[in-house]
């Protein structure tokens, strides 16, 4: 049994049953299992630098403790990718990344939905360094926490920021970004008539894909 | 029953075959069928402008006589993929563009192994378009055929490629550069010790994520 | 005698009739010839993805059977310039890349004039494929078509659009974005204050530039 | 009777009878014509930043002395362009700037045969302030000065350079990097076996066109 | 005693005097001597392309008849600053370039307060040529002269132009883009809520740092 | 007295030691002092990204408990700069970004002399996300530890590395890519003719500048 482990590196224990939840139909019985799990000793949500540098050697610490085919880090800033790729022998991928490879296949010019502010310029820096601003239409912030994100009431808040990335930005393919925001993606995609993507089910769509590649020799 | 359809545009049923073998563990029994169609009309092998822009208009009726869930254009220049996503609904993958959405996850500097000088003259503009000349390393060619890179004695020059891309270039993932190749994957990937991607299995596992976060309401 | 074959990829004989006039000083008589052809079996305008697949064969299929020293295809999204330019000894220009080309050496900062915001996403996509989207101040759409941009009455909305680029976006030159906008060049550049490019007469300089080097040995 | 004041902003005759047996055939006898200055208080040839700024204010000085209805400077490092754009109505085109435009038109990376090792270095930014380097395939100097790259002997040295940019640096156009050359072209076309571009005739070619565009209403 | 020389190439002996003041504590006494010079034969404030090109040649023959460790242009379009550099031994430091390498230490984008739209349009291709466009987050115009930004009165002026870059831009570093703003640096810096950069200060900073290090062996 | 703290993020103290060393001309007697601090904490060595994530949180921590008014982060990879820009009110400078600021100001392309090919990687991405890498000629590694790196021993690779990258690589201006190597810098110019960067002496003017225009009201 192939495992694709996807970690959530805040502690919020809510946040990651709403990953299991998106990621239901993405196991493949019998064959590819997805495992999602909680870093314990993260903050209630990563929305610091300090956040995510607090993360980064607890996200190691966790793949070294737990094997997997594949792993997933199930946050939007991917901290600790650059460590994790550099000392663990599976593949791993990063929400935020992933996201965005999945977006350039999608349409021409992504934009994201943000949490705040300072993710903004947390990202741009790393979009920058990914050689990808030049495909970005916009990252618009809608203020609010990890955790409320991920309430039916921040459907409003989300939708709008999508619309003036597609409006104004003239975005043609949406990110959510941030992982707790799995649940509004089918109505904001139907509110914003273009597609919408969540980073999670990106990465485990692609993690799915290098593992199956391997097995089918 | 969700389907992708794949199609090869070109009239060489090897080469279809060999797409169908590749893919083998991509479909989930029960839930997501994989089909590969050859388009009879398509010249043996596309080689040259003329033989993307000659398979365009066929390539997207086919599209709309044979209807699936999503569909893979199965060529590494991405004929008519521009046209198909403007006129069909469902969404639309070319193996050029997804094998690149790929290796962005997989490393910083991809390498392309192609088929060709000319191959690599016409995908260097469109790469430019999708804005990634900045993460390839390079592209080199083989100096093959469509047909003759899906043959066992292909590797040789394709790990020679291969080869020179990572030592030379400093990519650290490479392409295969050709829907025909896949059968040297795993071999290429022990050669050379950086990933390998098959572009067609990229787009296949795109494509199964669109699908199945749609499906995952 | 060296002739210039301007073909227009649509079927409406007014346009090449206004391409006609806006070419008839570009002749040089005695000396250099330019003849301008309409393609019959092209759609009334080119305003989709479709119209511009369509053509690619055909306009492939005139320039082997007319023969000429050079040639022009006369539609602003320059369907068939690669596939043209790979078959066919003879220089080929595109108006629309000619246009730009001509745009660097007017200003600093290009602004196009669109037929439509469907046009200005496909524009998008082959002016960064050029590396010239950092040159560009902007692509502003007035919502017509091919047909009715070329009458007296679509002057406002044009102008309109070219005060929008030089005064928000910091155009200093404009581009007009279609082959039958030829006969407004003069009027937009009093009102704009800004250079005003006409495609097909940029494609047409480069062209005879092309020629006279080739005979002035 | 329309007139392009061509100015040599070196002081060597030899180059300025050089440029006007170049663009014998651009002139349209009757309509428009063509006129080739000597800046006599020009260094012999213009080989450093001094001698570029050397000339700036007197080629200023000479386009208000000598009317035209535009200008080409007809030095490769187009010193004074910048001034002569802001303080002269008609318009001023320079070669080097001229040259590249031209050879967006007839390749997709164009190489530069270019004089010193210096003047690769003060091209640079140059290009790259112009937002043309990702389509350069490269500069190789062959070490002469402007007098003897005008020589009938030049044409080896030359050809070396030109060979290396299309065999190793993948130009697929050459443009000659120094007024003087013109003689070359056809010879290096021939040799190289891609279109070859000679700076002078490229700027002229663009003037006739913003000019005959002007006449044209 | 190591010496570095500040000309302020516009002969406005206030403008000088206002340099003097703001690079008081730069100076270290018995080891660095900082002498700022007006070239008394520049224009009252350089204002246009032609003020600049006027002081080119001036510049670097100051810079012979006066010697110093290094020398800084005082000038914010950087004018001379090629043609010292390729005739000077010492090191030669412009304040525009100086300042945006001083900002990109300070934050991920900079914008610059200038003094008018056609100082805007002058420096944007400057900063492509230095490849820093992507760093930069606007230049805003304030429209005012060099002398009138060097009075108390212009800073209500500066502010509302750091707001709009810092609020509307997301500046997070500002750039005074003139010599003469020095004194309005604190105020400006409480104003707006991010790093404010003297231009002049931040060259002499870098010259002060290559000189240091070659005494420091 | 104002103070700039150096922090050596490795644990050897030797490095530390060459760090002041160096620095010794850098501080203002009676106005300014350089301190310069070993974090125990950290590896003997900053080599892997391991190396860099293991220190990010004490640095932290370390500007938290010594009070300064600015500091450096004595580091070629610039660990921990984003997190300890994001908590501390002070300027923090990086001695990566800080060496290529300078190096901005003294030519037009760096080269970098790094310790190791897994340094030359790590560094890419940070450099893409500057936005820099199109001011960079290369980065060449010598294959070595930063403790070695700082014996005298050292310099022939340094400067076969420093040869290499201004000759082959078109580098005009030279970094060297770690902490321990001030000692070699003088030498290293002399031998390769090109202005060579410290990048420690680089963050101190960078720093200095900042604290004395703050001082400079």
């Amino acid at each position: 049994m192939t495992v694709i482990r996807v970690i959530n590196p805040n502690s919020n224990k809510a946040v990651t049953d709403g990953l299991a939840a998106s990621l239901k139909h993405f196991a493949v019985p019998g064959r590819l299992d997805i495992v999602c799990d909680t870093l314990e000793a993260g903050p209630i949500g990563i929305e610091s630098q300090r956040d995510m540098d607090a993360v980064t050697l607890p996200l190691l610490a966790r793949m070294k403790a737990r094997k997997a085919d594949a792993y997933v880090i199930a946050c939007f800033s991917d901290p600790g990718l650059a460590l994790c790729r550099s000392e663990i022998d599976a593949p791993v991928f990063g929400i935020m990344e992933s996201s965005m490879a999945m977006a350039l296949t999608r349409g021409d010019l992504f934009g994201i939905i943000a949490l705040s502010k300072n993710a903004v310029r947390r990202h741009r820096r790393i979009i920058r360094g990914l050689g990808l601003l030049p495909r970005m239409a916009g990252e618009r912030p809608v203020d609010t926490s990890v955790a409320d994100s991920a309430k039916p009431e921040a459907f409003d808040s989300l939708a709008r920021a999508g619309l003036t990335l597609t409006e104004e930005d003239a975005a043609d393919v949406l990110i959510m970004g941030c992982a707790g925001m799995a649940r509004h993606r089918a109505m904001l995609e139907a509110t914003c008539k273009v597609p919408v993507i969540d980073p999670t089910q990106a990465a485990v769509s692609l993690a799915k894909g290098a593992l199956l590649a391997s097995i089918n020799v």
